[in-house]
C-alpha cells in the first residue's frame, strides 16, 4: 500500500519539480538572454508557473498521501522515509499561510522592493522606512503563524538554514566579536599590499578563457552545465546534469571575474554532485544555505585564495598576461590577492571583513524580529556597528544600510548562512587534509580531483538526507567550531602580514 | 453577462499562452544552449508542461464559457466575437480525440520518428515503412474523427493552413505543373552561371556581423528579441516582444547565413508586429503557416534576393569582404546569388524549383490519404517524380524521400503551406509595389520601412482577424492567384537568363 503511495507522491514531486524547474530556465534566460522588452511577458509567465508550481505542492490530495505514508509507512527504506519526513514539513510550513497572508505578503514585498530601489537610488532612507517597517511586522506575523521555541528569528532561519538557531548563532558570532574583530584590527595595524597589478587592463577574452580553464580544473562539467555573461553571478539548475553559472568580467580588475568563476564553480560541484537518481526528492537537494555556501567558499577562499592553488595556475596566468604579470612573482601574486583592508561594501568585502559585514546584519536583523530595534533608527544603528567592529565611517546609507536587496525581498535570517558558508568551508577543508595527507600537494601539482570525490562522497551524495547539524558532525565528528575557521586565517595570515 | 464570461475566457488564454511560451523558451534554449546531459530532464520538463497547457485549454469549464460566449455574445465587439469564434473551434477540433487516440497517436510518432532517424542513417528505408505506413492509417483515422467535405486531406490541411482545400491547391499546383516546369526547363537549357566566388572563406564573425547589420536594416527590433546559433535556423517567440531568431554559418559558403537570416527575420518581423495587446488572443496569433511563410518569403527572396536591395548593401559587404568580392561586380554577384539549379534536397533548392519539391509531397501526401499510394512504393514513386519534374536521377533514399522530419512527426498538410508562402509572398509584394509607388528607389536607398509600414499596416495589425484567403482578398483585391509569382519570376528571371 504504502508502496503505491509512494509512487504516487514521487511522481508529484516531479511534476513538481519540472514545474519548478521551468521557471528556473526562464529567470536565468531572464538574467542572461532577456530583450529588455521582453520583460513584462516574462514576469507574467513566471507567475503563472509559479502559481501552477503552487498548486501542484500543497494540494489537499497530495497532504493526505503524504500523511498516509508518514503515518504507515514502516515498509519505506531509510531514503524513503527521510523524503516523506521532510517534505511533510515542508508542506506543513506552506500550508500554515492562508491566500490572505500569502497575498499580503506578495504585495507588501513587492512595494518594499520598489521602495527600495527608489530610496538606493536617490540615497534617501525615509522612501524605505514605512514599507520596510510594515514588513517587518509582516515577518514577526510570520514567525507567530509559524510557530518557534525561544526566539521567533528561529522561524525565521528555518527557511534558510534548518536547524539553526538563534542560541547557536550567539555562540557562534560572538566568537567572530571576540576573536576575529582583535585579529582584522591587528592586520589593519600592518603596512598596506600593493595590488594594483590586479587592475591593470586585463583582455576580457582572455579572461574568459582562463575563468574556463580554472572551472575545467576543478571539475566542473560542461557537459552537464555551461557558463555565460550576466550582471550578476549566480548559479542555477534545471537538474542534476544541467546546472549552469554566470560570471561577470571587469576589464580593469582580474579578481572580479576569477574569484566569481570559482565561487560559483563551487556551488555547481555541490549540485552537479547530488543524487541524480532522485530528481525532485529532498534527497536530490541541498542541504541548507549554509552548506551551499560552504561549496563555494572552500573552493572560493581554502583552496581558490591558497598559495598551492596558485602554484600549479599562475604560470599560465603568467603566459595569457605577460604585459601584468612576468614582473610579478608568485608570492607578490599570493599576497596581492589576500590583501586584507575594511570595505564598506559587503559584496567586495576580504574574507576576514566578510564576516564582521554579515554579524551586524544578523544583530540587526535579531533586534528587528524581537522589536529591539526599530526601523527608522537603522541608518544610526548601521553606522555604529561599521565603526565599531570594522572602523569605517559610512558616508551615506547608500553605501551603507541601503546596499543589500535582501531585506527588501523579505529576506530575514538569510544573511547569517553567508557566515556559516566560509566556517563550515573551514571545517570541511581541515577534514580533507587529515582525510587525504598529500592534498595540499596534489592542489600544488594543479589536482583537485581526490578533494572533489571527498566533498561528492562525504556531501554531495546524500542530498538533504542529513540536517547541516547532523552532516557536519558526521563529516567531521563535531558540530560547526569557529575554532576551524581562526585556525585557518591565523595560519594564512601570519605569513602573509607577518603577524 | 457575457463581458464577464469574456473577462475570465481572456484569463484563461493567457494563462495557457503563458505555459505555452514557457515551453517555447524551454524548447529554444534546448536548441540554442542546452548541455548535452541536460536533454532527458529538459524532455519531462518539456512534457509536464505540455501536459498542463492541454489541461488549461481543454477543461469543461472552458469549454462551458466558449459556449456561453458563442451562445450569448451579443455585446462583444467584432474583435471580441472573432477570437471566441477562433477559440471555439480550435477548441471543438482539441476535444474531438479522446485520450486513448491522443497517447497512441503520441506513442506511434515517437517510435516512427525514430525508425526515421536510423533509416536514413543507414540508407534503409525498408526500417521506415511499418510504422510510417501505421502513421499514415492513423492519420486517414485522425481525418475521419476530425470530419471534412469533400477530401480527408482538407481535415489534416485545416491544422497548419486554415481554409485552404484540395480543390484550392490542385489548382494552384497544376499552374505549378503546367507553367513553371518549362520555365525551369527552359532555364536549365541556358549556360551555367559561376556564383563560386559565394563559396570562398568568409570570416564567420564578420558574416554574423553583416547579418546583425541587415537584420537591423529591415527593422528587426533588437530589443524585442536577440539572434543566435543553432543547427536548424528557426524563428520563436514567447509574446510580440520577445521574438528570437537563430541562423547558422558556414565559412565556406556566405549565402546559407545571409538568406536564412533575412528569411528568419521576414517571420519575426510579423511576430513583432501582430498586436501586443492580443496577447494569448487569436487575434494576437499569426493567420497560419502559409502567411507566416509569405513574410520570411518575401524579405528572402522578392526583397533580399533583389537587385535594388544589393544595390544599397552590397558596397558594405564588399568592404567587409575585399578579398573574395573587391572583383566581383554587383551585377555578376546579383546573377550568382540567383543562379537556377536542380537540387535533390529541398532545403538547399532554388527559388524556383523548391516547388516542385514541395508539389511532389503534396501529391504523394493526398495519394497516401486517400490510398491511392502506398508507403511501401514510395521510393519509387518520390524518384520517378524527381526525374519528372526536377530531371535529376535520385540516388540514394537519404537523400530522396527519407530527406524531410515532417512525415515522421505525422505533419500531413503542412509542405503545401511553403509553397503558399512564396505564392502570397508574390502577391503581396505586387500590391505593395502598387500601394507605394517608389518602393523600390527606397529599397535601392537602403530603406525598407515604408514596405514594413505597408505589411503591419495590411496583414501583421490583423493577427487572426481575417483567415487567410479574406485577408489576400481584403489586401490584394483577389484571392490567391499563381499569376503573380510567375510574373515575378519571368520578369526577373527574363534578364538574368536572358529568356
Amino acid at each position: 500500500m504504502s508502496k503505491s503511495n509512494y509512487q504516487s507522491y514521487l511522481e508529484n514531486m516531479q511534476k513538481y519539480a519540472d514545474v519548478e524547474y521551468s521557471i528556473a530556465v526562464l529567470s536565468w534566460d531572464k538574467e542572461v538572454n532577456l530583450p529588455s522588452k521582453g520583460a513584462a511577458a516574462r514576469s507574467r509567465q513566471v507567475a503563472t508557473l509559479s502559481g501552477i508550481a503552487h498548486e501542484i505542492f500543497t494540494n489537499k490530495a497530495f497532504g493526505a498521501t503524504l500523511q498516509s505514508l508518514a503515518n504507515n509507512g514502516s515498509d519505506l527504506d531509510e531514503r524513503e522515509k527521510r523524503n516523506i519526513e521532510l517534505t511533510h514539513k515542508d508542506f506543513e510550513r506552506i500550508n500554515k499561510f492562508d491566500t490572505d497572508f500569502v497575498m499580503r505578503r506578495s504585495k507588501l514585498i513587492s512595494t518594499t522592493f520598489h521602495a527600495w530601489l527608489e530610496a538606493r537610488e536617490k540615497n534617501d532612507f525615509s522612501i524605505y522606512e514605512k514599507p520596510l517597517t510594515e514588513l517587518m511586522d509582516l515577518k514577526i506575523e510570520e514567525a507567530e503563524i509559524i510557530g518557534y521555541k525561544a526566539h521567533p528569528y528561529n522561524a525565521l532561519l528555518e527557511e534558510f538554514e534548518p536547524g539553526a538557531t538563534v542560541a547557536d548563532l550567539d555562540v557562534l558570532f560572538k566568537d567572530v566579536r571576540n576573536q576575529l574583530v582583535d585579529f582584522a584590527s591587528k592586520i589593519r595595524s600592518k603596512s598596506e599590499i600593493d595590488n594594483s597589478f590586479l587592475r591593470k587592463k586585463y583582455a576580457k577574452d582572455k579572461q574568459w578563457e582562463f575563468g574556463i580553464e580554472i572551472l575545467k580544473n576543478i571539475g566542473y562539467d560542461f557537459e552537464a552545465g555551461r557558463q555565460d555573461i550576466s550582471t550578476h553571478p549566480f548559479t542555477t539548475n534545471f537538474s542534476a546534469t544541467d546546472v549552469r553559472v554566470t560570471t561577470r568580467i571587469d576589464e580593469n580588475d582580474f579578481g572580479n571575474m576569477t574569484w566569481s568563476c570559482i565561487h560559483e564553480g563551487g556551488h555547481a560541484l555541490y549540485e552537479q554532485g547530488l543524487p541524480h537518481a532522485d530528481y525532485g526528492l529532498p534527497t536530490g537537494k541541498y542541504v541548507s544555505l549554509g552548506i551551499h555556501e560552504s561549496q563555494s567558499r572552500l573552493w572560493e577562499n581554502n583552496v581558490g585564495r591558497s598559495l598551492p592553488f596558485w602554484k600549479a595556475h599562475y604560470p599560465k596566468l603568467q603566459k595569457a598576461f605577460p604585459e601584468n604579470l612576468s614582473t610579478v612573482s608568485l608570492e607578490t601574486f599570493y599576497k596581492g590577492i589576500n590583501k586584507i583592508a575594511p570595505n564598506l561594501i559587503r559584496t567586495e568585502s576580504d574574507e576576514l571583513h566578510y564576516h564582521f559585514h554579515v554579524l551586524i546584519r544578523y544583530e540587526i536583523e535579531k533586534g528587528l524580529i524581537e522589536k529591539s530595534i526599530k526601523v527608522k533608527d537603522l541608518p544610526e544603528v548601521w553606522n555604529a556597528k561599521y565603526k565599531e567592529y570594522l572602523g569605517v565611517e559610512v558616508p551615506n546609507d547608500k553605501e551603507g544600510v541601503l546596499q543589500d536587496i535582501h531585506w527588501s525581498h523579505g529576506s530575514i535570517g538569510y544573511f547569517p548562512t553567508y557566515s556559516l558558508g566560509s566556517f563550515y568551508a573551514a571545517q570541511f577543508f581541515a577534514q580533507a587534509k587529515k582525510d587525504i595527507p598529500d592534498i595540499i600537494t596534489q592542489i600544488e601539482n594543479g589536482d583537485s580531483s581526490n578533494l572533489l570525490k571527498w566533498l561528492r562522497d562525504k556531501i554531495h551524495q546524500h542530498g538533504r538526507f542529513y540536517d547541516a547539524n547532523d552532516l557536519c558532525k558526521k563529516v567531521t565528528g563535531e558540530k560547526l567550531n569557529f575554532k576551524y575557521f581562526m585556525d585557518y586565517v591565523n595560519e594564512k595570515y601570519k605569513d602573509i602580514y607577518q603577524l
